[in-house]
């Protein structure tokens, strides 16, 4: 199935890539009540799937990446989020594993979200676009590796939302988790995580551009907004240290201030550009529900308030990959999940990568970051014969 | 001189108190260049002053605080937001000293401000006001103490930006300034601030109710855009362990989430609570000038690159506070200025207070804080003979 979606103001058309159309006999059940079927998702794959179908490695994204992992990004034209970590002879090896990697639901690469269009109406769903939970992203990606007819994943490797599927994975279907990776994690959204989100949710509903979600009929596009919001969150991606040694108070292109609201320094400019960027790949409605299955997800919760609970049922290997620097997920939020994994006698690796790069770590060259996956799933595949 | 005031996007009309004309005889000049001549300064006084004229305290407010430092405030009607540091008894005692704060230039309480008319148009200055930094808020503060007739001041105290003014005085009138306490403080504003402040500006000036800063002519108030601002940076005022204990992921009287974008959590309804409150008392083209006064303040670069050279000409005795928790402006900041004061055998005392309270742990009940204040002023009155 092919099909055209529009981004940024200007509504730019981009076809995107494999699309399948899931619950299509029986409808999947949403945690928040509302039933959806017959509903698009969005994958790439890259490599083979060898002839056991064991080799499948599920790459899950984080907020606001997609399926384009590896590879000139059609709307972006820019490479993959992942290209230092996946390709041939690369840590997750594409010689070697068939990759998976699908636009979460409520996503707007493809996947079912609130621009899709309702039947119902011809309008987009907008805010009437059931609220989901990283459970529902995981119960999609459930239909689409059965679509796929893979009985057992190789592996879930995630980072930070994605990390969060990884563990939902783990906790819903633990007989097809061989084994799992989640990276600069955590078992729940913190206060100060639920907080930063809603001030971008309210940056977004705040322009009135945003037309109380209806943006899409208005022929508007709340990009002052989306711009604010992203901003906001991409300071949270860094490091004080970073920040500090890649921008410091140097000035952008001047050789004194300008007393005045331009962008006098270099970090100013710096995140003008990373809102103006993200608002011709990223829609606005997307950001607030996406943000909001993060801010819902608390495994333990899901589990009488014992988050060991959650994996209780599991049989997978996990490593557990944090960044000391990273004080969105920090390390004290990884080691809550390896004492979980502990107390149900898991097989577990914790590994704390040092760095003063910040939660951005993991899409950033760090050797000793990819030396880890690398061995891990070397060492997972020698006990599967991989 | 009394003077009535317009706050809000309701416009309500405020009369505050103390307003003195400076720079009557001959101009202030900032160091943007700009000159400005007969400007307001509103200010409170605290206590008595001595037949010496030697027990005289100054307070320098912070970033959205101004000259109520205690009693009932004329815009909020709540107290003053340093009840429980001054007062009769209190660590700053209003029985022992004489303790004047001004509101900052550039700021909205009564003090030359975007907001005030420009004489020659008839309409407010709005962004033709000029951009003043750290150091023209002292220029002026010195103004009005040669005003008030006070050679020497028994100590200088702030928190914040109030820290940032209080280093600056030691630095522009060391004969002036017997002890200095900055609270809370840097030498310079980092690039992670810089990057905070930029989004909170970038969030008022997206909403198209700022009126390329006209909103006062145009009637109109970006109401929006500065609640998002102070959203932001409340955030950054508490600690994540604060916001864990205070908050966590408690839900808002409710025993589910609602699987909406209402404020499920406390914290969310904490946020839009700070943030919709705050534009009721601040007016959002002072946040824009005052946040950037705080960005362009870098004492050392003011003096070569050396910031210990800041203090070279300093007789004053220093205590320089922190708060363990508190990232914005964490304990690394005021170990350097320690570091920079000891490099000129200054007389410094060093204290970090133990708190997971955050940056706004200044503002609260902190027993070692309080008591810290108040023996660091009983020993420089004891060689004072105050």
């Amino acid at each position: 199935m092919n099909k055209t979606l529009k981004f940024g103001p200007e509504f730019k058309e981009i076809e995107v890539g494999k699309i399948v159309l899931l619950a299509e006999d029986a409808p999947l059940r949403l945690d928040s009540g509302a039933e959806i079927s017959s509903f698009p998702l969005a994958y790439q794959t890259y490599g083979n799937l060898n002839a056991e179908k064991s080799n499948a490695v599920l790459i899950c994204h984080g907020l606001t990446a997609d399926q384009y992992v590896i590879g000139r990004h059609p709307v972006t034209g820019k490479p993959g989020w992942w290209e230092n970590m996946v390709g041939p002879k690369k840590p997750i090896d594409t010689e070697k594993y068939f990759i998976i990697c699908p636009n979460v639901l409520g996503g707007c690469m493809g996947s079912f979200g609130p621009k899709e269009l309702n039947p119902q109406t011809g309008h987009p769903y907008n805010l009437t676009f059931p609220v989901i939970t990283i459970a529902d992203m995981v119960r999609a990606q459930k239909l689409l590796i059965d679509h796929l007819g893979i009985p057992r994943l190789f592996s879930i490797i995630g980072a930070s939302m994605g990390g969060m599927q990884a563990l939902k994975w783990a906790d819903l279907y633990p007989e097809m988790v061989v084994s799992a990776i989640p990276i600069a994690a955590a078992g729940r959204h913190t206060a100060q995580n639920i907080a930063f989100h809603e001030v971008g949710r309210q940056a977004i509903m705040a322009d009135p551009d945003w037309c109380e979600g209806n943006y899409l009929d208005a022929k508007k596009y709340p990009a002052k907004g989306l711009a604010v919001a992203r901003m906001t969150a991409h300071v949270t991606y860094l490091s004080e240290a970073k920040l500090a040694r890649k921008f410091g108070r140097k000035l952008q292109e001047r050789e004194n201030v300008t007393y005045g609201f331009e962008a006098d320094f270099e970090i100013e400019s710096y995140l003008r550009h990373q809102g103006a960027s993200f608002v011709d790949r990223f829609d606005p409605n997307s950001y607030l529900y996406i943000t909001r299955a993060m801010d819902y997800f608390d495994l333990g919760t899901d589990h009488g308030g014992v988050l060991a609970n959650a994996f209780a049922r599991s049989k997978a290997a996990f490593c557990v990959i944090c960044f000391t620097s990273d004080w969105l997920f920090p390390p004290a939020e990884s080691k809550l999940l390896v004492h979980a994994l502990n107390a149900t006698a898991a097989s577990v690796s914790y590994v704390e990568i040092e760095t003063d790069k910040g939660h951005d770590a993991f899409l950033l060259d760090e050797p000793d970051f990819a030396r880890t996956i690398a061995g891990f799933l070397k060492g997972v595949g020698r006990k599967e014969g991989i």
